[in-house]
């Protein structure tokens, strides 16, 4: 049983795109383990073109040259990923990361390199092949390297289900399936088989799909076959993507639930885009990074951190390690909006022991700003209040009010004796 | 500050259609005094067509003269509302409502009689014309009496605050506007004329806007403006329509709030229809009947009955004065779906003092099904739980489950300690 | 058998708007007899709200009082047309234009006037009432005098009948229907019934339907039930919409033939807009004149002037009375473009008898440009070549080609021995 | 200067799909060189997948290995085109076909074969290599072989030219260029590369552009940058294709003209999927023959029987050899319909010497009928007529009018003495 709270941890996408190597996998796995643990975060995830030999940035290369076994599965590349020699695939890091007390994932493309079913390799544990599988229509519209599946087709399954049984070998815990959350309807079937193959593997790994943004109207078939999906196109620190997210958080909230959860995207936070600019940092204001801390907690989405966490400042860690802050993501349900206008955002999430309710206030205008709620409380109830990243106790008062910087949160919890 | 709670009474449509009359408004009144007052049952409103003298059942007459005053202002045929007459209007109905201990509501058309403006009749108090408010070219599709108003012109306030006025001085509690809460963006501006030329009547009247299905996009604007919404459009006594409800209820859930109700129609139960056939009743089987009623308060609906309510029979009054599920409409909040596919459904909806939490199970299969759903609770709990229609203990548990027949629902009440 | 070729003539519009008067007619009446009759120009239009006794310029006036006689149909106001005095009608004026030796045309709207109906006015002729042949809810967009009928019912067809027995005893000779060929496909019957009662009534009578586009789609109901229609929407003495015609003129231009004529609107020439302003004239460049001349010519639209006649210049009488342009009308057929591009644009058609081709080069570009064709000839000949707005023989030749000044056309007729 | 007129021909795609043979194409040209080559029949067309060696009917094979050079350029499958063997290509049997007196075209896909580009390999004649030229993302939507081009690289115009350089030596004469003619506006570039590349080659080709429907909108383009283009989906022997092509007829008859025609695709006579069934034979009746071989001589369409002719029995030939019909192709020019409705059609055309007109009936409903048509003649003319299926000379007359068969089509010549 996956994923009973949203999912934390960290990606390599945001600080490293396509070219992340095993060094900094294990730099941030220690990092996590000594820093971030004891706040929940656990996911160590090596994102996008580990088996590419020669990616260097954030971009794809089209027709290169991607590692793979003798049956079509990619396989990280060595020169990138050296303990994965001599066909050790990830075990190795997985190891060391387990080893620190944290758990391993890895980003995969649906469907399986389009060479394999130009070579016509074999599929692993099966009388099949892969250009039987696989579909030479179905293309990723922004990756080079892949085949969709014919998901029709036993061999599609025997194919998905022997690289799910090479990751469940390697100790992987946590699949980031990309080119699927928003292909409806032309992948609803490849999802379905994905998931079940990643379920036959018989070890537990959270599956996530991406990109966003995957339709809402799928909510029930995704809640059924994915432990979380993106909700949106990808997210990076420019306040409009910000700003946008609170209309699809509100579509979204009410799908939150254990073991499947609506996913706002990776956190841009810290030291970002360290291939491109070792020194680049997150764009976003701190009162932009409380906002959407304060967002994705109240809506309940999983947190990956994007940042090359060893370049963490104060800031940062403060943000990443605000206990109460983060309690939301576990010790409330419902959260919901009151309200959200151009300039301002009001949500609301009742603590699931009954003992609170946390409410949230938004500033999304570009000037100072008083926000104000009246939630609704049991009648004849005075409420004690405190804020949550200031610490806070507030005076007692069924009105909660906030006069905030422009971008910037507050988040409340109101508590009385019933 | 009216409708605090989602508003609760009868409205004379669904039995009565463009034809009701005075003597059918006071026997109904008179029932809803002495049977359902007790359970929170309130309003009792008059709908369309009360100014046509010649209307016989649901349908419209084209070119009828309705009966107005000197400035364009609709009021009640005197043959069939004889309290009326010497142009008392709805006052002595109205009184004789509020000597009740009930409210009083009736049905308007946006815009103003198209008489008024052909025959260039004054705006009462004020220097203006109707034919100069009026908009030749915004009519309504489905009814043939009225125009639209020019609500960019102070002629269009000055014509609404004459109406309010009127309103105000009949004693009217409740105005359920028509034409206009699905005909965005055209009339947004006339919904916020409509909205402040009420306030400023100087009387509380709850403003229910018709038909449906408003815009979710538009779910802020309708909060600020109006008390309710029609999230569809007409719903009648047919399974299908109470089946689409659920997807409609999912989106409109987290708009619910003290002053502000998504409204999901009527209650087609009882005695229906009556000019058409008098022996006609809710096609509804009780189980569909239950369900109906325990969405519409997990979704914390507003509640109109829409039956000739003294020909209710047991089962009508039973489903009427169900205490414990009528509480859900003023004891939650936060309700929304867990989950909802072509044959079941599940609700959750945390009691707002925090000491329990509402689970409504749904089979909206054509046979017998047994629906479960395992809510989140505190850790380590263990909820006493009670169904709420048959009003039985259960084991406790954390695991809630009903067999339930073909269209059917239960809902309950788990509570523990903290 | 009318229109067998495209119908020329002038109307009231461009010059007067809304508010032409019988004065205007007669002097523009007596002006075509003099000067354009032996071009062919024969239709004199009276264009709308000839009925309403308070318009003075291009705008409609909401709820205004119509004349109109006990039946509901319109009668000319007496105050702008006094001829029509003591219930005689337009018969005047049409008796003095046709005394004239040309033909008289009068603009409706479809429907009946809104008062008709509320007044529950009998139909002439007929056992029905107005208000059961009128549709509440047919209404025009941009006029605010008339409801569309109900044309699945008898009482419709009455109306009409009656309308068009009235017109034919006032001796029109041609309709503009107005509100009608754009609003496919709701008044599709609309506009086979107005039809039949246009025939029924015993009297020729051209049937011109506006405003467009109408749909090419329905170009067979169009040629069945109409002599024109208009193919965009309103014209006037701007670039952008002459260069716009290009391609409308070439989806429509094969369905031009003998009673059934696309029609590219009126010719915004000489003093126009004189209500407004009685100075104004025509923006369009004695180029661009030339250009619409010559592409109404080769596409055969019919032709309507809209100039105060009394005031044309040399200039715009050269543009009327060019008996070769306008030969093409009557002596041509099948004719097309060869291209048309952003730059320019080439049109040819044969003539109907076998002695030529028709060639029209069009320069659609800001700047000077030689445009050139080498049109589909016999093998082996080489045909004489006249240029037919300057009247110059030019050089026997297989290509045209012409130095054309921006916005300016050439047309040429090519002649061999076969 | 190709394709002065309609250009004539037979394909493979009809009889023998994918699978076509050296043999088959030999013996179907030797048929042409007796048989119908005085009529004007000349081009024969090797259509798709001759670089295939396993193909066997009309599907495709993913992932099949392709015939190709060293420079990732398609060669004749040897097993099938015995004569391309050495490397010698298309040339021996282009050098054949020139010796009957005749045209040799081919089928091509636009792009390279994927694995031209996984393989990395050089383009002939320039310093670039395939995998640079090829776009992974540009797919065919139906055929799994090749990747579209980078247009806006040089490395996509030398593979192009490169190509064009290699059909230019074998002899080629016509390209049917597939995956491009509806692909607007994604492959608008990739078209004018194309055409661009095929005139530098320095030889004359037709250039034929599949699969349909081309966009009307994009008519001038594609009028400036091929010879021919599909105006449908592919044409079967299915009477509702046939009678739908009289819609796209009219829309695109406009554009037919020396050097530019609008394609109505093959013609399925005769004996049509011989891999299949060598008893297969067209579905068409005689009478629908006749309505096809009308339409598309009237509407200037280009004619490429799919028969495989050496099967053609007496009706077939007489269809293919009726000098008469087949001159309308040659000898008219500015053809359209002059009404299509449901039932019935009338097509128009003069001949260019200006000595007649033709007049196309055609009874497209499902029952006998008489369709008759009074075109535009001059005044005062009384035509001679002659029936050109039958031969018939029929009395001189201004109507014309045949009894027809259901879905069969008579066409008349129409002289007069000017």
């Amino acid at each position: 049983m996956v994923a009973q709270t949203p999912p934390m941890g960290w990606n390599s996408w945001d600080c490293y795109g396509a070219a992340v190597t095993e060094d900094t996998v294990r730099r941030n796995a220690e990092y996590m383990a000594q820093i971030l643990k004891p706040y929940g975060w656990e996911y160590i995830v090596v994102d996008i073109q580990w088996a590419q030999p020669t990616a260097v940035n954030h971009s794809y290369e089209p027709f290169s040259d991607m590692t793979m076994d003798a049956f079509g599965r990619l396989t990280p590349a060595v020169n990138r990923f050296p303990s994965a020699a001599d066909g050790a695939g990830f075990k190795p890091l997985a190891d060391f990361i387990h080893s620190l007390g944290l758990k391993f994932g890895i980003h995969i493309m649906r469907g399986m390199p389009r060479m394999a079913a130009h070579r016509h390799l074999p599929i692993e544990g099966s009388p099949y092949f892969c250009h039987t599988a696989a579909d030479p229509n179905s293309i990723c519209a922004w990756n080079p390297d892949m085949y969709g599946l014919r998901c029709e087709l036993p061999e599609a399954r025997a194919y998905y289900e022997s690289i799910f049984r090479l990751y469940a070998q390697w100790g992987v815990d946590f699949i980031k399936c990309d080119d699927i959350a928003r292909e409806y309807p032309r992948c609803r079937r490849e999802i379905e088989v994905i998931s079940e193959a990643c379920r036959a593997s018989g070890r537990d790994m959270v599956l996530s799909l991406s990109p966003g943004p995957a339709p809402l109207e799928q909510a029930e078939h995704l809640k059924r076959y994915a432990n979380m999906w993106r909700i949106t196109d990808d997210f990076w620190d420019d306040w409009r993507l910000l700003k946008g997210m609170f209309e699809r958080a509100e579509k979204w909230c009410v799908h939150a639930a254990p073991g499947h959860w609506p996913d706002a995207d990776m956190l841009p936070v810290g030291a970002l885009r360290q291939c491109e600019n070792p020194e680049d940092r997150t764009r976003f204001t701190p009162a932009e990074q409380r906002t959407m801390m304060t967002l994705w907690a109240m809506m309940r989405s999983p947190m990956m951190i994007g940042a090359e966490m060893t370049k963490n400042d104060d800031f940062t860690v403060s943000l990443l390690t605000n206990r109460d802050v983060l309690d939301i993501l576990r010790e409330s349900s419902h959260g919901h909006p009151l309200r959200t206008t151009e300039d301002e955002s009001v949500w609301a999430a009742p603590r699931t022991d009954g003992t609170g309710l946390y409410i949230a206030l938004f500033n999304l205008s570009g000037r100072k700003r008083t926000v104000a709620a009246e939630p609704e409380l049991p009648d004849n109830v005075l409420p004690a209040v405190r804020e949550l990243w200031s610490g806070h106790t507030l005076r007692a008062s069924r009105v909660i009010r906030a006069s905030l910087p422009a971008h910037d949160a507050a988040v409340f919890l109101l508590t009385w004796n019933r």
